[in-house]
């Protein structure tokens, strides 16, 4: 297994609003990032799980929002794999400043992988490499 | 009270996404759009509010997706007061498609009322006239 | 010809910044909005452009901002169709605050009529009906 | 001076829309993420020229667009002042593909040095230590 790193980044000016924090809807978006980045460091970036004719819509999410960041915070994101029973996948993600060392927002995601069509896919049975690959992060310490 | 009218338009073409569906974190603020337009139509303009001092800001969010909207779909979106304490607001949302009647994602957003320096307040006893405005609409019958 | 209808709604909160102004970046996607409705109103859906196997990406945007609007604000977008060669279409925009009646934002957008690999077609050749529906409300008195 | 090092990142999957490529109201917030790049690069962090008491609304932009970016690709932005008189600065970007080298938009925005209400500051004469900052980086080699 790669070790992962962190996802990094600052925070963008159009992600504000009137408060003055960045508005809560781009912590969903914040999590996709990290998603995707994870997903690159693992040795699957989810171009090529595309490429496979694979998508992963998303089945639901939660956040609650516990410190805002600002404009220009620098943060990570941590994440872990929940659950993943070939078909379904749920992710966990904690969003932390790294001025403050504070945790700005915890949520998760859950995913479906599917055809192109969205219909799922078992993936143990049409996609054993990918089913592996991601099985065997399960065990990652991700020291969430 | 008023007669709160469901909150609907048509989905922009930017915010689909490469699936060609509309993105999962856009019915975040689709949810918003609803809360605001609800707001309206029970006297209770966020403008007005923000006016008083009272910020909202939003202590969480889930949300689950059943079926994807594409672009220029109409839809509308149902609103129901949950919970209020006079600090923290708890309130549902369905969204539905105008074309095939179908549920299209359904959650929820929690907001503490704070003061500019984000704060929590007691509305009970610092905006009297807020608290009981928003206690009425508890006992609405949403339809929802 | 059918009677176009200028495009109204309201600024969303998730469309301000930290300035409490609307993000810059929005107008390009309200335009787009009223780029739309229009074609909505004149009787050409882009959804059914795009089912004719027609997309319409941009070439080139510009847009200059002469005041700011704020949450809530209500406007208008009114549209003007430029130049159109079969190939590429120019379209004007103005967005005017219904409050105060001022001009907001006002810009243009270059488009090409394209197949679903992105290369040019040229429609008064390929799809001779758009063509002669778009030339025709080249004519349209837009009250720009 | 500082030397300045361009921006760079990867297309997030939230940027695309249904063609499969960045919507093009993407590039105006990627042109405002390297404006925030290259301030604090040449040591003006844009969050001390707000702590300042200045804001920098957006006049005007344009963006043309040359070669779409896809999901995940990595692009570099260019950037390089192009004029200023103390009141307004005009900003030229460059966004290149790292993959395919491409020249895939380019643009400018113009900018107006204001108060916290938006009215417009000499910073010649109130700001003299920013201004003279930001006209020795006129003469920067930007190799743009």
């Amino acid at each position: 297994m790669n070790k992962l790193r962190p996802y990094e980044r600052k925070v963008y000016y159009y992600e504000t609003d009137k408060m003055g924090i960045v508005h809560h809807s781009n912590y969903i978006r914040i999590f996709e990032e990290a998603r995707v980045h994870y997903l690159n460091e693992a040795g699957l970036p989810f171009e090529k799980i595309e490429e496979m004719g694979i998508l992963m819509p998303c089945l639901g999410i939660e956040s609650s929002y516990k410190h805002p960041l600002v404009f220009d915070e620098p943060f990570m994101v941590y994440l872990k794999l929940d659950k993943f029973n070939g078909v379904t996948l749920k992710i966990s993600y904690r969003v932390v400043s790294k001025r403050s060392g504070k945790l700005c927002a915890k949520g998760s995601s859950t995913h479906c992988f599917t055809d192109p069509e969205l219909k799922p896919l078992r993936t143990k049975h049409s996609h054993p490499e990918l089913y592996n690959a991601i099985t065997q992060y399960l065990e990652y310490d991700y020291g969430f």
